[in-house]
């Protein structure tokens, strides 16, 4: 069975269309798996790795005020992750991730939570998804999985809107 | 003997000094690597991928002239890169890639060619790596290799005229 990297490929590059991220937790993982694959600088055309709440804000367009209210760490953050690295890098798709690979936060999440936002052209999806396996790297690639995995759902259905 | 992501944890944390990445043949693999580090977030604010030139120069602020006459693998582009990402983030260091990991290019340099950019406080500097491999993975996992260790030889030169 493919990888979801490689599925990423047959869905993009045959199309003409292209995909961005936007990581905090991930931290890069999700850019570099990407760009694992031969011939990804066809459809992929960047990242931006926020680790910072001030990058989230000054560089995705992520509002201060929601930050400051519910924490990195939630859907609406999510969404605008993707929504922001999709208009900052102009992509069909892009892919967020913002989450606790150690640690838990202040605003009630556990560590293991990530929330993950998938935008494209009819709109953005966020879900929330949690890893229980208590170590920071594992978790950290458990959410890479999982959000390209949302990434891939996401294009496969709009694909099908598209060809209707 | 510690990594280069472990020690550059040690030059930064006790400091409270900060670093940002700009990756384009990396693809987020040195994000990756600087995040894997528990503790990471108090001094790595975050990473711009500009896989394609238009992120380059449209979010990194890399002069499109120097792109068209020199392409993207050049001693200039990782300078500019590099001050880009430090100026777009705001940190006190960074650290550039801008090379081939799988071909060639049309303005001259081999496979496994690979330019690294540092910029901190006292300047920016840029040297110029390869790598054999002859895959596609491996090198980009030795361009990783050599900007991490290019950012904490730079930083300790720095530290040392700081703390004279």
């Amino acid at each position: 069975m493919k990888s979801a990297e490689e599925r990423l490929k047959d869905l993009l590059s045959k199309n003409g269309l292209s995909v961005a991220t936007a990581e905090s937790c991930t931290g890069g993982l999700l850019s570099h798996r990407i760009t694992s694959v031969s011939g990804s600088s066809t459809y992929y055309l960047g990242s931006v790795v926020s680790y910072a709440n001030s990058v989230k804000t000054g560089v995705l367009g992520v509002d201060a005020k929601v930050l400051e209210i519910e924490g990195p760490v939630c859907s609406k953050v999510a969404g605008m992750m993707a929504e922001g690295v999709r208009k900052v890098i102009g992509t069909t798709y892009s892919v967020s991730t913002t989450g606790l690979a150690e640690g838990s936060d202040e605003f009630g999440n556990p560590e293991g939570t990530v929330w993950i936002g998938v935008s494209g052209p009819h709109g953005t999806s966020t879900h929330r998804f949690y890893s229980d396996s208590g170590e920071r790297k594992k978790n950290i690639e458990r959410f890479a999985d999982a959000a390209l995995d949302a990434l891939v759902s996401y294009i496969e259905k709009d694909s099908t809107c598209i060809s209707e």
